[in-house]
């Protein structure tokens, strides 16, 4: 995307091998129809499937929304496009739990709340705050994705690295964000504190999500993926937060 | 589109013959390169492309918003995919304009305000309002692109007519909208009196532009394109209006 650096944006062959790694083992070598035999893993990926098709959705509307903030057409334009970018992957998601036979409406439901609760407490108050959400939620969601792409099914797996490959909109964020510190760099602090605050409210409706999701969580820890166990997940967590503050310093903001 | 009733979409060729119809003559039998030599006609055709695009620009914002009413998910991505279908169009004309080496921001200054202000004073009070405002502004830009689509040098009119024929996803709204108003007659007087007002708002905003664009309102009213004088632009008006006091009736709403 434009405007990345490299530090923006890490090859991806380089930081997550497991993604392009052959050689899966346990769940990441069977395809779904294997896979799926095992009604745990099913209950996971229907609810990984869920969170993700609503998260797409709230971030298409979220994003509309705060593209309303935008001091130019361009810039609207820019935040529209990540926001249909986000609708497209919602109806990828959706269609894949339709396919698999699911209630794509009753697969999201659990998660309405941690995102709308999310979008609720991070409502941006100018555009600037908007664009350093869209920049920080569009690589946060690349990041968790990646991740996780490791740990499905062949199927499954294909699909959230299709997702993925589209999403990284989010760079024209950085120069405009990088500009405006220039300009004044009060406003660095103040975009510090709202990143911290933005990462730490993920953080908080995640952990609620992990709680109330027994599958979901299950194969996070490793119950049925291969490979994952509770510290694992907690070094997830660190990876992405690590990747998080690195962002944020390239940005000019200390996170 | 699904729910549609034949009465809902007319037949192209029936209803618009002049849009496929090969033996275009004046402004529409020549390509852009050989029309747009007539700085008057090129004025004219940034003006439409501006008006075009900045409409289908507001239009996403607002359908956007709308989908918040939604009263379920599904009806939610409803609305979520008539508002990302109006983004790509935006980009087409966009891009358009950028082609023919005109700036898409300057093109679509002039028309910002007539939008907003019509978007302004028609914010929908609740979901069935929000759903006859998408199906409404839908049909009438569908009716739109293929007035003026004949009026046009044929590699506009490509354009036009490809924006066109991915319009049509409003239909989704009149099986809802007929529902709503089986369930409780009232809601059709009161979502009647709400059409009425799109339309007269629609009109009265288009009125301004016309007042206010002269290159444009030439084109329209004959001054450069072929067979057009002030008659046929009342006409067009007509037939648009006429459309719509249609669809309405088709809806249970007497228009």
């Amino acid at each position: 995307m434009r405007f990345m650096t490299s530090s923006d944006k890490p090859d991806r062959a380089a930081d997550a091998p497991e993604t392009t790694d052959d050689a899966h083992t346990g769940v990441a070598a069977l395809d779904w129809a294997a896979a799926s035999a095992d009604p745990q893993y099913r209950a996971a990926v229907v609810d990984l499937l869920g969170a993700l098709a609503y998260g797409e959705l709230a971030a298409f509307e979220r994003l509309a929304e705060d593209a309303k903030l935008a001091p130019t057409l361009d810039d609207k334009a820019e935040l529209a496009k990540m926001a249909s970018a986000e609708f497209h992957h919602f109806e990828q998601l959706r269609d894949r739990l339709a396919e698999i036979g699911e209630d794509p409406t009753s697969a999201m439901e659990p998660f309405v709340a941690a995102y709308d609760g999310f979008h609720k407490q991070t409502a941006p108050s100018d555009w600037l705050e908007g664009l350093v959400k869209a920049y920080v939620g569009d690589s946060i969601a690349s990041d968790f994705y990646r991740e996780v792409a490791a740990r499905l099914d062949s199927d499954t797996r294909a699909l959230v690295l299709a997702v993925l490959d589209d999403t990284g909109h989010g760079g024209f964020a950085v120069e405009k964000v990088r500009a405006a510190i220039e300009a004044d760099p009060r406003v660095g602090g103040r975009l510090a504190l709202w990143a911290r605050r933005l990462m730490g409210e993920a953080l908080s409706q995640s952990q609620r999500v992990v709680a109330d999701r027994d599958a979901l969580s299950t194969m996070l820890v490793g119950g049925v993926a291969d490979g994952f166990d509770l510290a694992e997940v907690g070094k997830m967590f660190s990876r992405i937060t690590e990747a998080h503050t690195k962002r944020m310093a390239a940005l000019g903001l200390a996170a």
